[in-house]
């Protein structure tokens, strides 16, 4: 942030009073420009026991697999934005939407929200963000080419608790940069 | 907005190319403004079966009661942000934060993410944003002061939930301005 949303004069970084940690301020008129971590939501959708995952077709980490995820918009349910970023991703549909996980992605200022789901009926296809879109068994999952660590901790967790049936709220958090961004 | 933060421009109102919905966009260096909802976190803090409550000093809701929380900070995770909070406003230290409560308060763009906690010793005192700081037994709590909804839920589900002992994660959700705000 280099200029003020508000009135579009130059911002300074400096502690305001009252606070303990520096933001960007606007000198001319006053404004405090806040900047909080954003809460990405998504789906482990499952049909049948098995995972629909999605090949990203933009960047980053495009030709890895992912689940469908993404930041959630104003105006729409944490639950809401995972149905609609499934969708968009794989053209699925997704009910019983049940909180599963949350994971703290701290560098990148990001807390994942993954909510597992039931696929309403097996249809997805490939979408302008997915070059492919596929339910996997287990034993196909293809974990060298996931695109995030976050992802691979969700499917762990998931395949993890589902040996018990039990799924309580988990969370996690990564701390810092790897190899695969996030 | 009304101003490009990153080259100081008026920006306009538009639904981008390969988007569904309207977003800041400058016309002079191509940057478009998304704007999310914020993560609110906090504690329901309790020591002996009663709930650390403070009474607020600022603005809004001034001189109504509520649990401490606030924005969640870049650079910590929601526990962290949650125990700092609770930290800022009664002074208190709280340990094994357990995520307890999501409600999605959607006409602010504003997640609240409560955790269960305990205080790590009966110390506490009011702060510059607490006029006052007191545990309460379940009796006493002031039904009639509750600073916003989302309190007044949290407590409540807290309650039930502690008589049978059973405290999974919950979700809620609250989709009109009522007369307290949030």
């Amino acid at each position: 942030m280099k200029f003020c949303s508000h009135c579009g004069r130059p911002v300074t970084l400096t502690v305001p009073a009252d606070d303990d940690r520096p933001r960007h301020v606007c000198p001319s008129c006053g404004t405090i420009h806040y900047q909080n971590p954003k809460l990405v939501v998504g789906c482990i959708p499952v049909w049948e026991g098995r995972i629909l995952m999605c090949r990203r077709d933009i960047e980053p980490r495009r030709g890895y697999w992912t689940l469908p995820a993404g930041f959630l918009e104003n105006g729409e349910t944490a639950a809401a934005g995972a149905r609609r970023e499934t969708f968009e991703e794989t053209g699925a549909r997704v009910v019983q939407l049940t909180p599963y996980l949350m994971v703290d992605i701290i560098h990148i200022h990001q807390i994942y929200l993954m909510f597992r789901s039931r696929l309403l009926a097996p249809d997805f296809h490939p979408t302008r963000e997915s070059s492919a879109v596929k339910l996997f068994e287990e034993v196909d999952i293809p974990w060298d080419d996931i695109a995030f660590k976050v992802i691979e901790k969700t499917l762990r967790f998931y395949l993890e608790d589902r040996i018990s049936g039990r799924f309580a709220f988990r969370t996690d958090k990564i701390e810092t940069r790897g190899s695969i961004g996030n």
